[in-house]
């Protein structure tokens, strides 16, 4: 195709804009940088605008706003619809990054940034392989693209969103890209994601700091008491205790079970590069289980009491935690949290108040292997790395995803091209450039084959 | 005596040198604030010096200078050395406080400050009762002053320069006012100090913060494994469970615990103080005793994960703890500091590093109360006050009083009159303009006791 000589013609320009994107620090879940996100939705209407779609709008949501933009090239052509988001994760800790999250820079082929992966990066490719198709007259199918700006914070309006406009988004097939391939010798399909449950634990003890000297062993320290309850929601086999949570878990065969383990996992090199002695979780399921096909609780944020230099001897009268669990298909978001929720609460000792408040949370999703999407996908990926993709369980969280088979009834073809040393979330976040470059041509076979079902 | 009308003549410069002295953010605590502890050295230093000793001078130490003054009248007469401090806690949470916590006011004639009762408000009624007598010719002691800023960092160098000292302290009394009573209507007087160990926590799992769903459940998370630790520390007992922790805790008798008992204490109007439903502490043990006889643990600080607005998914890669005991008389502080340190690192599970870092600890103490300082400051309060001050044990500690037994042989008077309600390390410290100004007098009359002896 004339389109994979153009992406690899334009590769510099192609980095360039992907930068220009990465400079906008478009942190959906603090406040402080709602403009910037506003700003990361302009900038990209304008490059699907310029790529040549037939309209490019900015849709007003509650929250942040999704861009939208199609391009129609024939009535009997099947439809693509793409899928992506433009809002990033909190940087913090700003001081781990080696360069500033926000100031994107190549080293050893990789691109350091926030967003580099997760998703601008691979969202961008998207916009990138339309340019080409549409530059040499290649776009083989009817194209619409749901860009939003509220994954990183659960997509809260996305919902109402995909709802109102189910004519306007109906197409044949979904495509992803925000997951990630085993190895780049390795091409990987997601067909499986976590859902989510997120809370947030406040634990109120004296109406005041207390002199840990004068009140300590006579009045309940919230952080103390904190620790008690979390400790007491997973057991020593790494169960989780909360009654209930795994009552609709879906128990895979000992064939399916097989299957998963077929796929290539050296434990060894994952300690090695995570520098841990030992994994830990849930006893009698394989680490790749454990992230696959399992329930998790983890506290992601923990504060109280004094945390500066020296020592402080207050007996605190507060504590905070953010809670989240990982949820597997079958398991429901909102009856998970209730659960989560209501169980805290029950737990809290007499001597503390306890407030439990959601934050968002997300469905699990399983996907089919069957479809013609999947098809066109495993193709593409023949065709562009040489190897069939092997089906995985991603551990991640897409709720999207099962919103789409629920409201839209489509399937969604998880098209990443991320890899696990990207540290998305995370400090020092990175995208290889071989990845985005080789994702758009991947990208780009995927339209054709699709059109070819 | 001419003194006390004189103290009264004076109130408001009293109050206006005091509230000089609290301008002056002397946290000892925090390395940002040093050049202020060395102002405050300076500014008691001055004040002695206008106060008519024979010589103040500022003694340079390993940290924060001790500031020394004494005034010589007669060698014949017994000699009071003071010992008090002139640096406080750090002042944050800043937000909690209803005016600067640097900006001395008084609202419902008390002085709100940090240091206002802790130790800056309770030190200054000493300089004020020396320059009473020495203006009224009635100072009927020599005085000796010594006056430290690392008391709130337990005392780093104090030990050094008492043991390099020994001469140039020797005295008959050491006076301290750092401590509290019952309240105006019932004096007391400490009698039993409790000791203290510190160590900070640093718990290390993955090498940099990961995403929760693509290896929550397989890596072990840092918090939740802190918060495990942390609870096996304390049973559902409230006992402590470290190997050897209460080996050497005496028990006291049926007959001490039944006087202790004596003392005014209302359950029910100290919950409501602090707006708790319900108190927590050791089975077996009244409020009183978790306080004043029994040893404790407490966690002062807790932080690790995503502690910003919002969500974010991630397992991090460090947590910490600040944990504090306190010990009650025959533990030993270095001893404790090392059963703890070695316990929490020999709990550490195989999937994280722990590391335990001792900040500084303190001997618990107890104070006769059969001794000519003691019977001296009896009949100070029931001349100032006119009622016999009640021995309580305090859970505070002051480690300097087991250091004074042990270097200069010399047991201490806690002349103190801080209440409760002062909420000293807390948010809004408070020292009453009547204690502040009823001390001076009751320290006045000590004096003149100890002479008669």
């Amino acid at each position: 195709m004339k389109s994979i000589d153009y992406i690899l013609a334009n590769k510099q320009r192609f980095l360039d804009e992907l930068f220009d994107l990465l400079r906008i620090p478009s942190v959906s879940a603090d406040s402080k940088f709602d403009s910037d996100v506003r700003r990361a939705a302009e900038f990209i209407k304008e490059k699907f605008e310029s790529a040549g779609v037939d309209k490019a709008e900015i849709c007003e949501t509650k929250g942040h706003p999704v861009v939208y933009a199609e391009k129609h090239v024939g009535d009997h052509l099947p439809t693509v619809l793409v899928y992506g988001h433009y809002d990033v994760q909190p940087a913090d800790p700003y001081e781990l990054w080696d360069s500033p999250p926000f100031e994107p820079v190549i080293k050893n082929d990789k691109i350091y940034a926030r967003g580099a992966c997760d998703d601008k990066g691979q969202m961008y490719m998207h916009v990138k392989a339309f340019e080409a198709m549409m530059a040499n007259d290649e776009l083989p199918c009817n194209v619409k693209f749901m860009i939003e700006g509220e994954e990183e914070v659960g997509s809260e309006n996305l919902g109402e969103f995909v709802k109102a406009n189910k004519e306007k988004l109906k197409a044949d097939v979904i495509v992803i890209s925000d997951t990630g391939i085993i190895s780049n010798d390795c091409p990987s399909m997601t067909v499986g994601l976590r859902g989510l449950s997120y809370l947030e634990v406040e634990v109120v003890g004296p109406n005041r700091d207390l002199h840990s000297g004068m009140y300590g062993g006579a009045v309940g320290n919230p952080i103390n008491t904190l620790c008690d309850m979390i400790s007491s929601l997973i057991d020593d086999k790494g169960h989780i205790t909360i009654p209930g949570f795994y009552d609709k878990v879906l128990e895979l065969t000992t064939v399916e079970r097989e299957a998963m383990a077929k796929a290539p996992f050296d434990l060894e090199e994952y300690k090695k590069e995570l520098d841990i002695a030992d994994v830990k979780g849930e006893d009698g399921f394989s680490t790749l289980e454990r992230i696959g096909i399992r329930p998790t609780l983890d506290v992601n944020g923990i504060w109280g009491g004094y945390t500066g230099e020296g020592a402080k001897t207050v007996l605190p009268s507060k504590a905070y935690a953010k809670i989240s669990t990982r949820l597997v298909p079958n398991q429901n978001s909102d009856e998970i949290t209730a659960l989560v929720k209501n169980h805290i609460e029950s737990i809290a000792p007499a001597h503390v108040k306890v407030k439990v408040t959601p934050h968002h949370g997300g469905e699990a999703a399983v996907i089919p292997t069957d479809s013609d999407g999947f098809r066109a996908a495993s193709k593409a990926f023949v065709q562009a790395w040489g190897k069939e993709p092997i089906p995985m369980r991603d551990g991640g969280s897409i709720p999207i995803v099962a919103l789409f088979q629920d409201v839209l009834e489509l399937d969604s073809v998880m098209l990443g091209f991320g890899l696990d040393e990207d540290a998305i979330h995370s400090p020092n976040e990175s995208y290889g450039v071989f990845n985005y470059m080789k994702g758009i041509e991947t990208i780009t076979w995927f339209y054709k084959y699709f059109a070819e079902k």
